[in-house]
This record gives C-alpha cells, structure tokens and sequence, in this order.
C-alpha cells in the first residue's frame, strides 16, 4: 500500500464486507423483533442497506478496484453481540431494548467508517465517491436517530412497565 | 434477566470489558502513532479512559453490582482491526490516517454505548448512574470531534503529499 488511494480502497473493502454482513444480521433482527414499529425499522434498513451495497459497487467501479478480498472482524463481533442477544432468553420488551442497543451500535460503526472514508475520498480527488458514501453516511444517521426516537418514545418505556411488574 | 436495571447492568460489563481492552489498545496506539499531535491525542484519551473506567465502577457501586463478568467481543473486533494497521507495513504518513480511523470506529462504539444506556439509566430512575455514563459520552464525543479536525488539518494532508511524490 503505497498511497491515500490504496488505503481508501482497503479500508472500503472493509466495509464492504461490513455491510454484506449487515444484511444477514437484520435479516434476524428484523425476524426477532417483537415491536411491529422496531421490525419495520429494520426492514427499511435492510433495504437501505442493500442499495448501500450498490453504492459501493459504484464507488469500486469509480476506483477501478475489486470489492472482494477483506473479512471486516469488527462486525463480526458487532453480529456475534446481536447474536448473543438473541439467543438469551429475555422477554419480548428487554430483547427489543438489546436489540436497539446492539442495532445502534453498528451504526455508528458505520458512521465513523463512512465519515472518515468520505473525507479521504474528497482528499483523493474522488469525488463521485466521496457523494456516494456522502449519501449512505446521511441514511446511517437517520437510521440512528431513528432508533433513538423508537426506544425513547416506546421501547426503553415498555420495558420499564414490564420491569416494574417483575 | 428479569427487569431493565438487569440489562443495564449486563450492558455496563459489555462496557467495563470494553474499556479496559481499549486501555491496552490506545497504549500500542499512542506508541505506533509518527505525528506528535496524533500520539498526544491517544495519550490524553487514554488518560481519559483510565477515569472513565473509575466512574463505570462507581456506576457499579451504585447499582450494587459487580463489574466483571462480561467479555466485549466486538471491542475483540475493534482492536483486532488497529492491530492488522499497526502490523502492516505502512509509511508513517498512511499509518496515522489508517489509525484515525480505526480510533475513530472504537469511538463512535462507545458513543452509542454510553448514550443508549444513559437513556436507560434515567428511566430505570438511577439517575446518578445516569450523570456519571452522561460525562463520559461527553469525553467520547469530543475525542471524534478532536481526531476529525487532526484528520481534515493535518493526518490526510500529509498522507495526500507523500501520495503524490509515490
């Protein structure tokens, strides 16, 4: 790796393989919410991110590099945490907290991959790539308030109820 | 797991795990890190981060609870990915931005940590626990704040000049 270009195209690579790994993780997520309004939240951004997927194919095509050729370990322990979520027997209102709570984490991961890599891309001179993943940034953070509002207004405050009946 | 005060506290040993394998990985950062404003910013996070391991204890003291007993995975992952920087072999100019980066991921995990169980903290009425989680977003927040403008002032600039001279 010898310039800001290569490590750009590593470092999408990275999240690349980030996002492939998004999709089968909402795909549970969106199947073990039991919030209708949580569920849908997911399902919307499974879609998101699989047009997200496109983007950074487009994003490869401007770059003329391979998308292939790096496993993201970070998300793989992001997914495992979900996963470990899910697989605790936790009653439907404290499993949609968790889930929130993991969910929101791998968005920020995301918002600090695609922040950062934007800038790069702008440095570069790569400006078609920086607006593509200028745009996936903006549906990361709309995805996070998105949540935040879902478990402020509904999900942290079911739980509360089910907690003080316990 | 019964009540949301029981989830919270899992979720602050996800945390406490999370913060001390941070320790260790800003350590190697501020070590590997060439720019003398970069490697100030990671020693001065890490000092941070040793007094926000101080307040989750104190967290834990007022929940009554015991902070060991959780291994953060995906921080595993996080640090896993700084480590695969460090032991490439970069110049120094690309080094420092792929370790922004990489700081920068580890970051935005813990601001959505700390603001969702902040949330949290307050509806299940613990309120001091609430404050003390509160602070150290604060921290967090300002520390991507920080490692943006090193990154948009001076880390990728010099990254773009050795590329250009490549």
């Amino acid at each position: 790796m010898q310039t800001l270009k290569d490590l750009l195209i590593e470092e999408l690579r990275d999240t690349y393989s980030s996002e492939t790994q998004i999709v089968d993780g909402l795909e549970e997520m969106a199947e073990a919410a039991t919030s209708p309004n949580l569920k849908l939240a997911f399902q919307t951004h499974l879609k998101e991110t699989q047009n997200q997927i496109e983007r950074l194919k487009q994003a490869f095509t401007h770059l003329g590099a391979d998308p292939e050729g790096n496993t993201c370990e970070a998300t793989e322990g992001l997914i495992a945490e979900a996963q470990e979520v899910m697989d605790e027997e936790l009653s439907d209102e404290l499993l949609d907290v968790a889930l929130v709570l993991a969910a929101q984490k791998v968005e920020h991961y995301e918002i600090a991959s695609y922040g950062g890599l934007k800038t790069i891309a702008q440095e570069c001179g790569e400006t078609e790539v920086a607006t593509l993943l200028g745009q996936t940034l903006e549906e990361e953070k709309a995805t996070d308030e998105k949540l935040t509002r879902l478990a402020e207004t509904e999900i942290n405050k079911a739980a509360v109820s089910v907690s003080k009946a316990a």
